[in-house]
This record gives C-alpha cells, sequence and structure tokens, in this order.
C-alpha cells in the first residue's frame, strides 16, 4: 500500500484556513518577541527520527501479547509502512535494522526501496539476549560477558556481521544493546565481566569500518534482576572511553532508576562529546516503552532544553542518531507512532524558543523566579501551528493522525495483509 | 504595606492591547470547538486556593535555612502577604493557621485585618510533630499513636484547642497531618498504633463542633524513615470511615512512594465521596514541596481531570479544600507562590477543556489514541489568555509576578520588616 | 519419576551426626533463653506452601525465554515434581492450579495422582489477561472491568468455570488477579472501571460454594503501564469488604511500589482480619519474582514477624493461604523451589523466635535500641538446625539441595521427558 | 568521663563461659570447612571505623530536633565519647572532623586528648552547604559550582583551610560532599555548573599536601531537590580523573536512587582504582541515615563481599576511608553507633567466610544455585562469636551495648554535662 502526496494535498487543504488562522496568529506573537521563526521551521524541517524495524508490529509483555491486525511479515512491508509514516510527518525519514529480525534477502532490492519511500538506513542494532532457533550454544548466561570464550566469540561475531549487513546497506554505526548481568548475587563476578565486557567491545570497534560510530546503550534492570553489566552512562561512558573516539554512550530515557535528571546525564555526556545515540519513549514505572510524551512531556521538553543547547554550543558532540524505541500494545502501531513522531516535534519547537541569552542572565543573576518563567513560557507557548506549518512547507500532513484515518490506511493494510500477520520483534 | 486594585489596574492597561489579543484569538477556537468559554472564566474566578500561614517566609532543609529578607513576624503581618497575593492573583481567598506558630493574641482584630484582605478561614492545623519550649513531655516516641496514654491525650487536647481557636475565627475544618510512626523495625507495634490514633482521632472527631469536617492526611515516610502509623490512602480511608460521616482523605501531591498513580487515588476517593482536601506542591524525588507544576505539570493537568469529573458528577463528594503546602528555599515565597497559584489555574483550565463526553465516547469504542489525542489537545492549549481574562474579570492583574515586581512589593516589605525577621514555620 | 523415603533417610544417614552436632547446640542455647524448642519444630513442620502449578517450568521474560530441560508437559507430571519437592522438605504439601493451563481431562485420576504425592488442592487461579486460541472477544481493554458488558460477563463466566473445577478438585478457595488497567492518561475512566470491577467480583463471588473463600491480589503495575484497576492493598480492602466477609486482600511480595513498608501492610490487614492470601517471591525492582530471600531476607523476617504475630493475636483472621509465586529463569525450578522453601522455614523460624512479651515491654519503655537488639538477634540466630530438625522428624531431607542432587533427580526427568518439553506458563 | 579496660574485663567475665561455649562451636564448624579463624580474627581486630564528630549528638530533621540529654558541648568532649566508644568495641579508633563544626582551639592539646583516647585523625570534612553567621556572601546558590567568581574563591578556599587544619591534627584526606544543584529546572545551566566545580576541586587538589588524599561524595538529591552537580558515581569518577591520581570517589550508603545496586558500583570503583572512602548507613527511602545493618542487612554483606575481593584482589586501590554517617533521632548516640558498629563487623565477617575459589568456579558453571548456596551460607552463619572474640582479644566488650548499660555510661555523661546540652552538628 501507498499513499500519494496529493491525496495528503487534498486532505490538508480542507483545514488550511484554520490552520493559517492558527500560524498567523502565533508567528506575530513570536515575531514580538523577537523569535527567528523561519530558523525553527527550518529545524523542525530538518529533524529526523529513525523508525526500528520492530516497531511496526504490536509488543506485548511477560504476560502476554495482543497483535494488531495488518501488521508487515517482512521487511519490505516494514519499509512501506515507515514510507507512509514519513509521507504523513516528514520526521520518520530513516529506518533501523535489527539482526536477525530483518536480515534482508536481496540488499539491492532493499536498498530501492528504501530509496523509493526516501528512508536512509540509520543504526543497525544486533541482538545477543536471545537464542535464536538454530543456535548450539546459548546466551542465557550472557553474550559478550560470558565467562565462557567461545560464547563470547560468537557474540562478537554476530556484532561484526551485523556491521557487514549495515555497511552494505549504507548504514554508518552499531547500536550495542546488552542485556547481560545477573538474576541473583553471586551469580557474576561484577569486575570480570566488566573486563570481558570491555575487551569484547573493543574487539568489536576494532572490526568497523573507519567511518563507523559505536553506540554503547546502558539499562539498570530487564530482563536481569539483580545487576546489569552496563547499568549506567557512567559504565558505559567509561565503556566508550576504552573503545575509542567513535565510540559514544546511548541513552534510552526508559533504561533509568526512578527519578533519574536524565537532562542532566544528556548534558554531561555532551559536554564531553559522548552522546552518541538516543532512543525515545516515555514511562512511569520502568522501561515502558509508552509513546513519546504520553507520561512526562516536561520531562522531555527539559531534555530538548539540554539537546538544543548542546547541538548549539557542544561542536565536540557528533549530531545524535534520534530513533523512537516504543512498544505498541494497544494501539495502531503507526498511529502511535505519528503521535510519538508529534510530541518530539513538539518539544523540540518549544526548546527552541527558549531565550538562551536571557537564560543566562537569569541564571547569574540567580533570580530563580524568572529562570522558571523563561521556561514556563517557551513549555506553555502552544506550538503546534509550528510544528503543522513544517510538515505543510515538506508536503506533509498537517494532522497526521486524522489524514492517516481518512486514507484508512489500516484498512487497507489489512486487505492486502490480512489479520492474522506477526511481525518480526518482541 | 498595601497595594491598591487600581494600581494594579494602571498596570495591567500596559499590556491590555496584547492581552485581548491572545484571548480573542483563543476564545474563538474555543467557541469553533463548541466550548463555553464564560462558564470555564466563571469556574476560574471562583477557584479559591488556601495559603498556609507558614508559606510565607523561607523554608528549609535539615541542612539550613537561607532567609528571606522582609518575612513578615506575625500572623497581621501574614494576612497582610496574604492580601497582596490575593489582590494580584483573585485566587488566594483563604488562610490555612497552624497552631502555635500562630496563636492570634486578639482574636477579634485578627478577624478584622482578614476581612479587610478578603480573606476567610479555611482548614486549621494542628501540630504535634514538634515538641514546643515550654512541653513537659515529649512527642518524640509520637503523639496521637504514643503507647504513654498522657502524651496521647495532651495531643488529643491540643487539637481539640485548635479547633476552638478556629472555630472562633470561622473556620469549619481542623487538618490533622500526623508525623507519628517509627525509625527502626520493632520500635513500634503497628497494631496497637493504628488502633491508639483511631480511638485518639474518634475523640477529636467527637468534640469538633457538628458543622465541622476532620481531614486526615497521610504520608509514606519522612520524618520517620521506617514506617509511618497513616502510611497511604488507604489507611487514611480506614480511619475516615471510622470517624464518621464528616471525616474525609486530605492528599498531599508530595505525600506519595515514587511512580504512584495519585490521579486514581483522587478518583477512587472521590467515588467515594472521602475527598476532604488538597495540598498542591510538586516534587521530583519525595516530598521535596516545589512550586507546584514546576517539576510534572502534566501530572497536575491529570489530576485535574479527575477532580473536574468529580466535581461535577460525584454529589456524594463535598469540594475539596484546597491549599498550597509548598516550602520556599530559593524564591521570594511570594512570587513562588504567584508561581504554584498560576500553575493551578493553568492545569484547572485545561482539565476544565476537556470534551468529557467525547473521552467517553473513544474509551466505550477502545480508541485508545482518540483518547490520547483528547488529553493532549485539551492540555496542549495555551490557556493562559483564559486565566488572565478571569482575573482580569475581578480586578486582579494580568501577568502577577510582573506587576508585583513594577510594584517592588518585597522591597517595600524590607523597607517595612527589615532583613532579619524570621517567619514562624519549618 | 518418583523418589523414596528409604533414598532420603540413606542420604541423611552421611550428615546426620554433624546435624546433631548443630542442632544440640543450638536447641541447649535456646533452651537457656528459655524458648520452647518443640513448639517451634512443629509449627515448622506444620507449615506447609502451594506451589503453583506454572512455578515447575522456566520462566521468561519479553525479551526472550530460555527453556529447562526436563520440564513437565502435563498436569500429572507437574503432580509428581511437586511429589519430590514435597518429599525433600516436607513443606509443599499443596499444589495450587492456574486455568486454563492446567485443565485436568480426569479429575478423578489427577486427585488419584495428588493423593499418591501426599499433595492438597489449594487455591485455584483464574486467567483473565491472556486470550486464549479459540477466543472470539478479547482482553487485550480489560476483563472483570471492560466497558463492554459482553467482554465481562465472558471474564466472570471464566471464574466461576475455574471455581467449580476447583471444587471438584477439593480446592476451597479462588485467587483472581486483575491485570485490567490502562496503558495511557485518558484510556479508561478510573471511577466506571471500579465499578465494574466491584461487580463483577461480586457476581463471583455470590457463585461461590458457600465454604469458599475469594482472595483478590493488587498490583500497581504491569502489564499496564499506566494504571491497574486493583492498584494497591486499600482498593483490594475496598472491594473484599464490598463482596462479604469471605471475601480477601491477596499479597503478592513483588506487588507493590517501591521501598512501600510491606509489613505494615500485612499487620493492618491482620488486625481486620482480611488477609486471606500470600505469594512469596523476591525482587529488587518491580515484580521481579525471584527466589524467595534472595534479595531481601531481613525484609521477610520483618514481615513473618508480622504473620506469626497475627496468627498468635488475630483471631478474627483465618491462616492465610501461602504460596509461592516465582519465575525461574537462570535456575533449575525444582532446586530454585527448594531454595525458596528454606528461605521461607528460616524467617519463619527466626520470627518464632522473637521473645514478644520482651519486645512489648521495651516498646512501651521506648526503649528502641532494645527493640532493635530484640529483633536482630532473633535473626541473626543461625536458625538452620532448626529447620533441618524440623524435616528430620518428618522424614525429608536434612538438605534437601544436597539430596535433590545426589539423586540425579533432573537427570532422571530429562531421561523420562526429553530436553524440549516446555510446560504451560509464562 | 572515662571508663577503664579493668571495668570492661570485669563485665566481660560474667558471661565468658557463655562465649566461650558459642566461639567454640563456631570455630569448630568453622576449621571443618578449612576456614582459617586467625586470619579472619586478625582481619576483624585490624578494621577500624572513623566516626563523625557530629555523630555524638542527636540529629533531626526538617520538622524538628529532640536533644539528648548528656550531649557532649566541646571538641574535647566529643573526642571522650569516641574514646568510650573505642574501649568498648575496639573498630572506632578514629575521628572524622568537621570544620567549622570543630575548630580545635588549641590544636596540641586536642592531639593529646585524643592520643589518651588512642584515636587519629581520619579525613577532615569541609561544610560549604550553610552559611556561618559572619559571612558576608551565601552559599544559598552554590559553593564551588556557584556563577558567581567570588563566592567560589570563599568555599576554595574554605576547603584549603580545612586542609591545613587537619594537617596540624595528623589527617591525611580531605572529603568534599557538594551540597550545589538547582531546585528547579533552569535555576542552573548544567555544563557551566559541572564545569566551574571540576576548575574549584582542581584547585583546592593542587593546594593540598603531597601525600594527601582528596575524596568526592556523590548524592542525588537533597538538599537540592531537582538537580545535584554530582549527581551520581559516574560524575564524582569523571572529577576525581580530572584532578589527579590522588583524587577517589566516596561512596555513602544512602546517596543513591531507589533499587541502586550499589555493589556493582563499589566493585566497578575497586577495579578501576578509585574507591576512596566509606560512609556507612542505612535507608529505607532516601538518605535517611539510619543504623548501619538496621534495614537491609543482605544488602551490607553484599557490598562487603565486594570489599573484600577489592581489599585482596585490587592492589590498584587504596584501602578506603571508613565512616559511620548516621543521623540518631531516637536512640542514645553513643548506643546507636555500637549498634552500628556492631552491623558492620558482622556483615564484613560474614563476608570473609566466602570461599572465593568455589564461588568463582560456581560462577564459571553457570551453577546459580550454588553460587547462591556459596553466598548465603556466609551469610546465614550467626559470626557474632567471631566478632565478640575479636574484641575480647583486644579487651573490649564482649557485649558492647550490655557493657554500655552496665556501666551506666549516658547517666555519668548528664551528670558531669546536664540536659540541655547540644552538640554542634544538624
Amino acid at each position: 500500500m501507498r499513499i500519494h502526496q496529493n491525496q495528503i494535498s487534498e486532505i490538508n487543504k480542507q483545514k488550511s484556513d484554520e490552520h493559517h488562522r492558527e500560524f498567523s496568529f502565533l508567528s506575530n506573537s513570536l515575531i514580538k518577541r523577537e523569535v527567528d521563526v523561519s530558523w525553527i521551521l527550518q529545524k523542525l524541517s530538518d529533524f529526523q527520527v529513525a523508525i526500528p524495524s520492530w516497531a511496526l508490529g504490536a509488543g506485548g509483555t511477560r504476560f502476554g501479547r495482543f497483535s494488531y491486525a495488518g501488521e508487515p511479515a517482512s521487511l519490505e512491508e516494514k519499509l512501506d509502512d515507515i514510507g507512509i509514516l514519513h509521507l504523513l510527518t516528514n520526521a520518520a525519514g530513516s529506518v533501523s535494522l535489527h539482526i536477525p529480525w530483518d536480515i534482508p534477502e536481496d540488499i539491492s532490492a532493499i536498498k530501492e526501496i528504501a530509496k523509493s519511500n526516501k528512508l536512509l538506513f540509520d543504526a543497525v542494532n544486533s541482538n545477543t539476549f536471545q537464542d535464536q532457533p538454530d543456535m548450539k550454544m546459548s546466551y542465557k548466561f550472557g553474550s559478550l560477558s560470558n565467562a565462557d570464550a567461545v560464547i563470547r566469540m560468537k557474540a562478537i561475531e554476530h556484532n561484526i556481521e551485523v556491521v557487514k549487513l549495515g555497511n552494505a546497506l549504507g548504514s554508518k554505526s552499531l547500536t550495542v544493546w546488552l542485556a547481560d548481568g545477573s538474576n541473583f548475587p553471586g551469580q557474576q563476578n561484577f569486575q570480570s565481566a566488566l573486563k570481558l565486557t570491555q575487551e569484547s567491545l573493543q574487539h568489536i570497534y576494532k572490526a568497523m569500518p573507519e567511518d563507523w560510530k559505536l553506540f554503547i546503550e546502558y539499562k539498570p534492570y530487564e530482563p536481569n534482576f539483580y545487576s546489569t553489566v552496563i547499568q549506567d552512562w557512567g559504565t558505559s561512558f567509561m565503556l566508550a572511553n576504552a573503545c575509542g573516539e567513535r565510540a559514544f554512550t546511548l541513552v534510552d530515557l526508559g533504561h533509568h532508576l526512578p527519578n533519574t535528571n536524565i537532562e542532566q546525564i544528556v548534558a554531561t555526556l555532551m559536554m564531553k562529546g559522548k552522546l552518541g545515540g538516543f532512543h525515545f519513549n516515555d514511562s512511569k514505572y520502568g522501561d515502558d516503552d509508552l509513546t513519546v510524551g504520553s507520561i512526562k512531556p516536561y520531562a522531555l521538553f527539559l531534555i530538548f532544553n539540554e539537546l538544543v543547547f548542546g547541538m548549539e554550543k557542544n561542536s565536540q558532540n557528533p549530531t545524535p542518531a534520534w530513533m523512537i524505541d516504543a512498544s505498541h500494545n494497544v494501539k495502531d502501531p503507526l498511529e502511535d507512532l505519528i503521535q510519538s513522531l508529534e510530541a518530539i516535534m513538539i518539544a523540540y519547537a518549544q526548546a527552541l524558543l527558549i531565550d538562551q541569552n536571557l537564560l543566562r542572565q537569569a541564571q547569574q543573576d540567580h533570580d530563580v523566579v524568572l529562570c522558571q518563567e523563561i521556561l514556563q513560557n517557551a513549555y506553555r507557548t502552544d506550538v503546534r501551528p509550528l510544528v503543522r506549518e513544517a510538515r505543510l512547507l515538506n508536503n506533509a500532513a498537517l494532522y497526521p493522525v486524522d489524514a492517516y484515518r481518512e486514507l484508512a490506511v489500516r484498512r487497507s493494510l489489512i486487505d492486502e495483509r490480512g489479520t492474522k500477520t506477526v511481525a518480526t520483534g518482541l
């Protein structure tokens, strides 16, 4: 199923008067505050978030999984889904593959499909947290940190294979999320596990092409419930330093202990030039993988405040690789991704409104009330007309959820694919 | 120091054009969505939040306290401060006294001062968590739950005294926050402590005038760090039921374990007709007592969604007593309270925008995406022009922080009171 | 595979000298402290914990599942596994079935197998958190709380079926764990969901035989990540009261927010006569379902302190139904259950050592240091010889893990069942 | 007040038979398991924990403070109190001063008093989290990270003064606990604050004598409730590296977010040679500063497991500086410290019992059940006779709490000092 830009244009027309009224009001307000509206529109137009290939189907919990009708059954179909997303939002211009869930059979055909959907291949993801059907050894007791050298080498080789595959597709970075850890005190020697992990990562790092980056994810718990080898940003940062200058820390919003000040971690990493990637989602309890911005939108805004600051001021830090990493248990996955993208763009636009000079002055004056006013003024502004205008300028949908529904995309997907398909993933 | 309405009107004039442009845009947008703007303005005008008498000075932590210049040194000065707040915001129309910090010497004089500031006396607060200089026995090991009957009776009598004092002033409710609990396993027998607390509360309840209400606060920890007798809403609810129909649970936003779904507690209590009072503040870690809406404004909105629903649908529940309970360590306390009141009004206005019928239909259709859109559309709307218009209609300040600064209120207070005064409180 | 008591006796003989030396030392020490050793031995002998039928296989997480060789493939094999456990430990004298995972085809045959293994049927568990292959409607959006009356009725009828099945087997109680809730703000109306849940539970309650009990579990989150209908003990307690006097709250150790004082909840429920059942496990982060006592053994001891107190003093509370509810990802499930049973017995024995009179006196004297000494003296005592002696008196194994290994139970199970069987469950 | 060794010897005699029976049983058991009992006794004898000078009085919370009769009013009296502790326990052989609470007037007199109490001077602590009465500027908005260079310099100079004072007394290390941070989003620029902190610490580091060490503490929150400049071990570690090889991270058990795996942090830091100091206490919710081992003794044991491992294997890491950092609200501070010291010694003794070779083998075999058995066997052993024997060998009290009470120490202190003294501190 493909949709076309003129279909979107038609739908946009119905609401363009209302949009122009709102955008005009907002831009007038911003211009009075000496905000450079066109600069913001350009920033919003340029911001692209990778969609992971496993996000197109329903997710699940250990208690069960409820499939979603019309799920893509192949990598080709996944790319088509992302193509639809990108056409509607102008914000989903790349895909992040997970190996072995998405091994392409025909590289050039896949590249062609991606190209026709205007999609790039962003970071590739390895998987050493599950055993594959044909495996003769198991990752049950760890992979890159396993006390058994044979299993470690198996996991290293898998990562190198993923890099090769990604390289053939045009990816330039590898994301390693290491589930390794232990469920019980005493199960693992912390020091040995960390040393072995470092050696394994260095091995992978050295095997990467010279223009590749390595992103090292951290997470405090799950699927291991006593310890995780890379439990926090400090450990990831230490490992990235041990690998080299093209190794970075990757922050996933859901991978923190309760009440963590994530925006401060972001600021520290950018100052050190070590924030490599960013996985967006939201959560109330743990790694809940909910829709971005659905639980703590102000926290998301505060994080974007640091990201905007860092992207302007920290030239030592490369632009991070952005990705959505959410699970979709009770929503149409595509609608859910549209809601996530909208929340990201809104937070970004709000952060771009902050007057950094005024803020810095208020900070130096210790005028805490004013500091708060500056942030809240930006946050409380209804920036949706800006986000919509940026889409309009790029021929995407003013109101993507509405357009998606009006175009009956899911109905078409079900007609094509049936109700029983199950996408690879969790 | 007193300010006058015409001073505020003068200041408002400077920005009235800008306000009218914004309000006009917003009300047009809302009218198109069939929102009853005047109904919302009335609701916002009517909403009044009590200011506790201890909130006019700087707060502190166990590590220290940094005083704020111009703090009120007497109850009279506290009432004047709240009068200023109320004049600026039209939202702070009552005061909540804390005994023994605020024992009035001359009841009728105090009532006169309150009246001249257009202030009512809301719930009175007892204090059995500190020893007073002249006490012969100590609350160190508990008050209403103390194993020693003499100390329990002392605490009961103190509460009855507080009721008498409040009654003379026109208050109609007593708030009991019980710090009782234990620091170490074994220190206290949980069952005995709970039984004794119930008996003590019943004793107090029976001694109250028949038109009084009793509000029972709960809190999981601090100042006791192993257990607290009334640790959660379930315990408070159980005690309120044991006292009688004029006993209620009081919810303080900061008195919950990490990640608690507070809005669900609010909904349950209102359904049962047992939500008596509400203490506003915000927090990231524990009972941080930060400015309302400064950390989790979306959670505040979700709570107001339940409050609005309950105030419309749950006639069995009396209108809760609203109060701000925050501490002001690094801000001018009055500016901080203005920011808290603004955050409350914004969340209330946003919640009033929710189309409850549409939401109910989406819930019944299991259209989770639409449910989220409905809430987020309300939340993302910039409702500040509504909040300002409601103030303007009541002759209060369009921009209260700005007006407060333009009127140089703090400077005047320091001139009157000096820089070394210390308000009673924490 | 069956093992025989004489095999165990043989193994016990090898270490009986050492055991007698240790037991003799301990009992001498206890007698000096005027502890009634035979009373404790009797208590330990009598204490029986149900094994859930899903605990005999490996568990998993949403990220994967690593099967364990020799898992039982049928209910018959599960009963045999529990029979082995019981023979080794004299503590696993009942089974708790989960329907539909364990629907017996031939009731009388199953009862016979249970009898031959000296097992009783404890509480039966319903399942409305997963869809079954043949279902025409889905629990995706809830079961007992579903806005759709047809689905609610389906869930009610399932529970009634479970009761019938349990009744045929000799069970006397139903455990309802309700996963219902929501993943996003707005998805569910809290008040409606709670009311519908109450009605559904009342429906089930009325359909139960008159000698049956209803246990209502609570849990703050997972598998729903924004709200759960029965989120805490207060809600469960409210629902149990609404059902009737044979409805009770069930406490699962892993179903609490971070830092919850669970022992205090236990004390409150027993005081109110409403603690119906207890699920043992351990956790560091959330509902981790780890081996009992593997993370926080002192917390387990403190809970047993309340349970021992309540079983002695609260005649209004029936003896709770005990069950282990853990998941076994990296251990042999049977060895894991042995370790859980050992931890339970140790905590129970330690709690039985507490001198309640001395403790009460110290509490009344506010001698907090002594209160702590009393608890810690009990806890620091090495009570394992008591636990072993109680087993020895009942012809079970002195050292069950060692005996299990010496008897090569797993090897025999694999020989019988193969390496590829997968037990029903999570 | 001074007590004498012969008084302790007299008291020990009364219970020496019982002790010898218990020690004999235990040492026989351990010898059978090939444990080197005399090696453990030596380790226990050598282990010395510093007592901070502020721990001799009652602590408090922001809600109040209940003084303890007989508190020391001067540094001299504090040293005498620690002398008593050390005589009773043989474990409190040093003192950690806090400046400006404990500025000695006569250095050589103080050194003499310390010597007569057999006390050394361990790390000195600076204080930039409170303003002193005579200060002309304020640390309200930070000290080492303050945006104002004059205040930063003031804070740096204070630290250098503390080093000078400590050096005169014989201390060899400085502990910096930095309360700097912010209460509200936007108040502080994270990157600037961190950079300024690094510069300030480097300044202090360079000013220290060449045989001194710098310990950098971290803490996620309190007294600042939005952000803390040194929020976690990763930040502290980064700063320590930026200072130099004699700068280290200091771990305080209470300074972590909920559920943090602290033992893993300990292992990582020791592997990197960067664990400089350790503050013992216990907590259930936050930085509760409760008696060591009173809430989570198993977690303490697991931490000691890593410490024992690191002290044996990580020659790159100096022996950490040990200190108790607890607050005493409801107990006699000296009795509380005795209970803390006992808990530390017990956890240390248990950890010394672990057979590291067996454990390593079980880890390599992925025998998780056995790993757990090895740890739990050590932990479940009643090691108190070992701890007592180590005390007896050093002429300290077999049962220090009992001896303290029998000697009526507190009564004597009250007689000497009265009931109204208030020790400096929190």
